[in-house]
């Protein structure tokens, strides 16, 4: 890829892209994977959650008269994006340019996602019969995102790209509100009103998931992030009966893969230690918990990732930088930590801020 | 007032509602003061957030034609809509009907309650400039409210009537973003960006929230609730550092006032303890952290209040008792327990549940 901004990346052993006589190690020994694996350098790698997306110009560019969903089919659109912020903000890792219903619309359900509202399902999943739109996926259903990896890859080198997919829980929340939904009432309902039809329906999803994720590493994807967004809207007591053992049937197969698996939910500071146990190597961990107690309650070993309020980033720079530091320091805690936001970038940051805080990581392994 | 339907309630010394013969303890020493007052009885005291609105076939037909805003402006409307619930469930206590937004609506600020959207404010306040609209509040500015509350604790007798009102964060963040917010961000940014005007904004809150609270307790409520339905977006440091003061502000003056002081919020799990130290003498908790857990967070001798998912009466009643049950056993780990939802009644809870989930509460104390 060129990078003509990104004159630097934080290698341990002090090589820099700019520099293409150095030998570059490949990006499965990247600081974002070492990182995961435990071996943390001496700043941590950065990337952020929507990176790739609405703050920037460029994509709004791209983007202008393309749906989402048919940028998230179009192998050349989702490469171009995904690399994006890579070449603007010097970011350590690249997230694929996708949609969590991506691969529930290869199998066939009716989904749209409509601007300022999210996805919309044509007819909600709440019954034995409505199950059987949930069909397997299948390598072919999403020949575009193994295109588009597969192409990636090739792209950014040094560079890690994370793939991810939606979480079972999430994604049944969809299918059963038939939208976003603020207090995920009907699939609440549905979880403890017939358990039996809930267990099939995340079992489905769950199925899904994992061979979507499979697809991307197969293609050369280097980390996965499983996205359990709405997970924080559960007791512990839920998460654990209801939802655990699905996202575990996601992650677990995945171990033998050979790439860092992240598993990252909003409001979850009650469920890190039990996201873990799904079979994470990564907790993605958002603004409310401090990564310093993340790590406590996730236990010895843990990595953590995470954890600024996006909201800051709209703030004056000082008190970015401050807020910076200090999720730097308190990931010290760790025995990894992969910078990044307690949630995804808000449209209205600026992207020069975000840029800047990459820069300011990456010069504090310099201090 | 006529409570045909509750024929009983659960006071300690065995005494009815029907048997008007019994001498009838003031509402002052009811089960719900008494518990916030740490002396529970054989089975907590039960009121729903939201128990007064849009669940009630009742509340719709009386608010047909009428704005929100002008029905929380009418004493009769308001005490009518007050007295529905607690005459269809018999609940142990009223909540008074309004909007956190009555007293800013009352000193001037120009906020409209749009169906399906919530308050809708149409000059943001994000300057010093902007502050002037908020003059303080003075008991003249809600007449309306403290003729409502005459009248309902004349017409509820014994049964409580609990006023409440939003907090200074929760206030703030409607006026800074102009409306409901998923992401608090422009409430944020000047939060952290221009710390003096944050101070000063929360202040003249405090002082109107404060002021609305004491209204309605002169005016005979018998509790009191300050709503910090957003808090739970803040990390405990911004928490601590940003709102608690102006929280202290509401509540420490009251303390006085002999009614006991309610604080609530969503996803609190994190804040718990810095709640009760703004001076609440109950904490409410949403369905994240067990009520045992919570007492645990909050420290010997503390009352909860809550936490039922309401998701969860959308479920079919087995499921509906079962929780129940298990909410009033991990209440018993406090030193008294207000039995409540997590959160507000959704719009589509069945009202006969909610009659039930009452009923059974009550008859816990006969096991």
């Amino acid at each position: 890829m060129q990078a003509r901004r990104c004159d630097r990346t934080p290698w341990d052993d002090g090589r820099t892209m700019s520099n293409p006589l150095t030998p570059a190690p490949a990006a499965a020994a990247s600081p974002l994977v070492r990182a995961a694996r435990g071996h943390p350098g001496a700043s941590p790698p950065v990337w952020f959650m929507r990176q790739a997306g609405r703050s920037l110009p460029e994509y709004r560019a791209l983007r202008a008269g393309t749906s989402m969903l048919d940028a998230c089919r179009d192998p050349a659109l989702i490469t171009e994006i995904t690399l994006q912020p890579v070449r603007r903000h010097c970011v350590d890792a690249a997230i694929l340019f996708s949609d969590i219903v991506v691969p529930l619309v290869a199998v066939g359900v009716p989904i749209d996602i409509v601007p300022g509202v999210g996805p919309v399902v044509a007819h909600p999943v709440r019954t034995a019969d409505d199950l059987a739109q949930l069909r397997p996926l299948t390598p072919a259903d999403v020949s575009y995102v193994r295109e588009a990896v597969r192409s990636l890859v090739s792209e950014l080198g040094r560079v890690p790209l994370i793939g991810f997919a939606g979480a079972p829980f999430t994604l049944a929340s969809y299918l059963v509100e038939g939208g976003p939904s603020r207090d995920h009432a009907r699939t609440k309902a549905l979880m403890h009103g017939d358990p039996g039809l809930w267990h099939a329906l995340l079992g489905r999803l769950a199925d899904i998931a994992r061979e979507f994720l499979r697809v991307q590493i197969d293609a050369g994807a280097n980390a996965v992030q499983l996205f359990d967004s709405w997970a924080g809207a559960l007791s512990l007591a839920d998460y654990d009966a209801f939802v655990l053992p699905h996202s575990r049937s996601v992650l677990e197969p995945l171990a033998d893969a050979g790439v860092p698996r992240i598993h990252f939910g909003v409001g979850t500071g009650e469920l890190l230690a039990s996201m873990r146990s799904a079979g994470a190597d990564v907790v993605g961990v958002d603004w409310r918990v401090p990564l310093d107690e993340a790590s406590r309650r996730l236990g010895p070993g843990a990595v953590v990732q995470g954890n600024l309020d996006p909201a800051l980033l709209l703030a004056d720079w000082p008190v970015v930088e401050r807020a910076v530091r200090r999720v730097v320091a308190e990931g010290r805690a760790a025995s990894g930590h992969i910078f990044n936001l307690g949630h995804g970038v808000l449209p209205d940051t600026d992207p020069d801020v975000l840029t800047r805080v990459v820069a300011l990581i990456h010069s504090l392994s310099d201090e």
